[in-house]
This record gives structure tokens, sequence and C-alpha cells, in this order.
């Protein structure tokens, strides 16, 4: 099969790889799915490593937002079934370690990353390819209800991957409750989706912080009630711990290039909370899933740009210069 | 009548101060009372300049924890009279402002902190005194129903100024829920606070962090499950923040001497929350007067030297030399 390899800094390629298999040992388990993929698409995170800024020991298999169809499944695996229309989250997990139970399944003690080993489970194929083997597939995919999803949902469905579940971690993550008053630092897709997310929890008042004109236009579609002119750098995380009100509540899902510190004599003071990671996609997926099927929200949106799988190099050109937002991928 | 007034490192003494009074000046309101101290008690921040380790520009009257009975009563005051058993917060707050309405009292735009001017409304006796101007009374002050308390409980009631609270408020911080598994670091008077406010909220199973054997019996009778002992120092953010399980939270409520710096990229892929500062202290009396009232905790047990205010010097010396957890002065 055909999936996307990074060699290096705007070095990514369509490739001919083995193609993904049920894995038969006994340490697999038969948990194991084949999904074929249907729609996928490349993250901000995946130009990390196209810009170069993020050195790789060897090449990746890249990848980590898809949906797609079940095509065969391991003998043990119970929560999907072949034609199956399913969602993968950004990540492996198996559903039933102490961090799942706890809901905290991007840190699940079994799983781990698409493009990867997953323990003594085998490989799991990444999103930005034909096909994908799925190592723990009861705990990982999410089947959609009703068979095939009206085709013009898949963007949005595909959302649920990723961003969309990324932004409502920010939203949760900042305490936004009804009534709120957020700023959304960020106009990227992410940024996009916590919008959403901010104004279906409720929030009364959203700014968005923004240079570029149509991400604003989308980011007032979405529900931004005051748009910002701002700059989006590694000063974010400062500008958001002194923008909060009094007992107010930063929610970040991102780390700066380089990182940061946070000075707790800052925060102190003014009793500001500061929370988040990576987003506990597999969790947030069952919650957010109803509102995309009966349309209540439309994070689709974000993607502006639409090309097949064989033009991927051309879909990371296209966001690393900022021409996209987020770009879908189509095998 | 007699304060104590601190002059600088190990100088703390009792001397004649002004007699409060009643502001007639418009600007004050009619919004102030006076107040005859019954308990008052050092706070282990009052050693920061006992200490040297803060510089002080000039004498400071000390004292932000008391509990008293109204003497006086400015013309607008309608929430206390002369007579009723009050408690005093570790701040002066109006209850009226954006952030008190919000339940963020410690940052009152109107308000300020004791032994100071408070803005236009005059200054605002401190704590370890015989008499307290307090210049917002109604925002202030809460009066403790059913008339004067048994003497017994005046320990308790007295812990409600700030430590009690500041217990709660790390453990609010830190989202302790109903079998929740809690790590205490720090085994004072707050710490030992935080263990009675997370057996409180429910958590299943509390670990005290104590190198002291009269600490840790304390903080076993409070809840404490396990006791471990551990050093607690300018690392303990850190320890915190490499203790908590993915996805757990730390709830702080002080500042290490010379500060200290988050860092993101230790707290990002486990997704661990800080939040904190100063506790919210007028906004929980209430909900932990009952408590105090009936017995259901019993934090005035923190308290293990009552000395007459005449000894004040005595009271920080124990303290300082960790002869004493937390100090109790009587008039």
């Amino acid at each position: 099969m055909l999936a996307t390899i990074m060699y290096g800094e705007r070095d990514v390629r369509l490739e001919k790889v083995a193609d993904p298999r049920l894995d038969a040992r006994a340490e697999a388990g038969g948990m194991d799915a084949v999904v074929r993929m249907l729609a996928s698409c490349v993250c901000g995170s995946d130009l990390w490593a196209y810009r170069g800024v993020e050195r790789l020991d060897q090449p990746r298999r890249m990848g980590h937002e898809y949906v797609g169809v079940v095509e065969q499944i391991g003998t043990n695996v119970t929560s999907v079934e072949p034609g199956d229309f399913v969602i993968a989250p950004m990540y492996v997990c198996d559903g039933t370690c102490l961090n799942c139970r706890h809901h905290v399944s991007v840190s699940c003690l079994g799983g781990g990353f698409w493009g990867s080993e997953i323990r003594d489970k085998g490989f799991a194929d990444a999103g930005q390819g034909e096909r994908v083997r799925v190592p723990l597939a009861d705990g990982t995919l999410v089947p959609v209800p009703g068979g095939a999803p009206d085709p013009a949902l898949i963007p949005s469905l595909l959302t649920l991957s990723d961003v969309m579940c990324t932004g409502h971690h920010a939203a949760l993550a900042a305490r936004v409750r009804p009534g709120s008053t957020v700023a959304v630092i960020g106009d990227g897709a992410v940024g996009q989706c916590a919008i959403i997310a901010a104004r279906r929890l409720g929030a009364a008042r959203i700014v968005a912080m923004s240079r570029h004109e149509p991400r604003q236009k989308l980011a007032v579609e979405f529900g931004a009630t005051d748009v910002v002119e701002c700059v989006g750098t590694a000063e974010s995380m400062d500008t958001a711990v002194r923008a909060v009100r009094a007992g107010g509540k930063v929610g970040y899902v991102g780390v700066p290039a380089g990182g940061a510190a946070l000075d707790i004599a800052t925060m102190f003071p003014a009793n500001v909370g500061v929370d988040g990671g990576l987003a506990f996609v597999r969790d947030y997926i069952p919650e957010l899933l109803p509102d995309v099927l009966d349309g209540t929200i439309q994070p689709g949106k974000v993607f502006d740009l639409d090309l097949p799988l064989a033009q991927v190099a051309d879909a990371y050109q296209a966001m690393d210069e900022r021409r996209a937002i987020k770009v879908l991928l189509r095998p």
C-alpha cells in the first residue's frame, strides 16, 4: 500500500510500504483490526519535523488523524466489525488500564502513538496511508452508529480524531462554563475548534486573537464575539497568564517550540490556574459525536483545502506556508 | 491600646498605639466597625519578616488572623452589630466588587490587607492587638450565629481566619473529590488543615509527608492514611508536579522563598494542572463554619501553644524554632 513517510526537513514522500495484516502472534491477542482510510489530514504538529524544528533519527510514518472503514478484525475484537465506519483518536489505547479507567486515555499504559510499535502488540500504521493496522481495536476505535455517514459529514467526523477534541480539552482545562468570558490565543485549526468548544460549553463572550482575515471570519462563524489582532508566539503562555482575571484559568494544549516556564510569582497573587496537555481524545469522541452527527457543531469547516493522498507533499507545503488552515487528504 | 509591631529581623514588640476609632469622614462611608480581639495567632508567613527573608521598609503592624466581639459600628453597617462574635478573614474586602461577586474576594478591588491603609476607607489595624478597626465591616466580617460560642470552639473558629480556609483552598485547587488519592506536602498548620479539607471532601487516601513525629501524629488524627518521611523545601513544587498521576492536579497555597518556575514540558505530557494562590477565605468561611460549630472538623488542634498577647515575642520565637506548630494569642 501507499503511506506517507517523512525523511527530514521538507522531504515528505508517499511510498510503497508493507500491507497491514492482522497479527496472529499470541502476544497480539487477536485484538487488532485493519482499517481502510477514507479521510486523513495534516496536523500542525506534523510540521515540526517538516520544518526541521524536530530532528528525526530515522524516517517516520506520518499521520495520526483518520476515519475509515473496518476491513478485518482479530479474533477477540468485539466492539467493531467489518464494514463499520470508525473514527480513530490520535493515539492507540487499551481502554482498560488505570489511566484509561480514569478517563486519561492519552496516557494509556498499554497504548502508544500511530506509526510506531505498540509494546508487544505490534506495529500501528500511521494515518496518512491507504490502510492502518490498529493494534488495540476495541480500546481505540469509535464506530459511528447508523452505517456509512453522509459524505458531507466526513470532514467534521475527521476533526474528532484530534483538533475538535483538542479544542474541547483546552476549553475544559480553562474551566469554561455557561456565561464565561474566554480568550482564545491561536487562530489555527485547534484555536478555531476551541472557539466551537467554548461556545458549546456556554461561554457568553469569546475573544479570538488573530491577524489573518480569513481566520477571523471563520472564528466569528464559529462563535467568536470579538476579534483582537494579536501575534501568537512563544510568549503566548505569558500572554495568557497575564490576561486572565483574578481566579481565572488558562487551558493549554501545546508546548511552544523551545518550551516554556510558568512563573509561580505571577500566578499566585491572582490565583491563576494552568491546566492542559494532550487531549483525552478517545474519552471525548463519544461526547462530541452526537453534536457532529446532528450538525450542532461543524468543525469540518476548518479544512480549507482538499487534496488526494498522492499530493500529500503539496498538503504539507500549503500548511507550512500558511496558505491553508488545515488540509484534508483522501485516498 | 497594645498592638504588635515588627521592627526587623527577630525584633517584634508589643507596643502602645492609637486606639482604633470609627472614621467619620464621608469617604469612609460609615462602613467601619471596631472589634475587640478575643483570640489571634502567628502565621507562618509572619516569620518571613521575623527571619529577615522579607526586608521591611518601615515597622509593620502584625497579625491577619483574629476573632473577636464587635464593640462599635459605623452608621451604614447592617450585617453585624455590637456584641456579635465575629471571624475576620485574612484580608479586608467589600463584598460588592467584580472579584468579590466572582467569589475571588481575596482580589477585592476595594479591599486590602490588615495593618495598612485600605484606599480611601482609612486604616485597618492588624490582628495581633487588643482592638481592630475594620474599614469595610459588612463585606469583611462573618458573624457567628447563636451568640457567644463555647470557649472550647474558639481555636477552631480562629483557624477560619486563614489556615483552615487555606487548606481547603489547596484541596479545591487540587480538585480533591470523593475517592481521590491526595498527597499533602508540608506538615505545618496549613498542611494539617489541607488534610482535614481533603478528608472532608471525601478523599479515600491521604498521604502526609512529614519527618516530625508530633506532626505525623496530628496528621493521622486529622485523617492521613499514610505518612511518608520527606523534606519540604524549595523543590516542593517540583516534587508535586512529578508525583501526581497522569491527569492529576497540584493545588498550592504558597510561594517558596525565592520563587519557583513550572516547566511546561514536564506538565504537558502528563496533563498535570497547577492551580492555587491566596485562599478565598471570606468566601469559604460560611461553608466551613457549620462543620466547626458542630465539631465535624476540629482544626483548632493545630494550636499547640497558648500564650497571652504580652508574650507575642515568645510566640514568634517558638514558631521560628519549630517548637510550636502554631501559637494562639489571647488578650
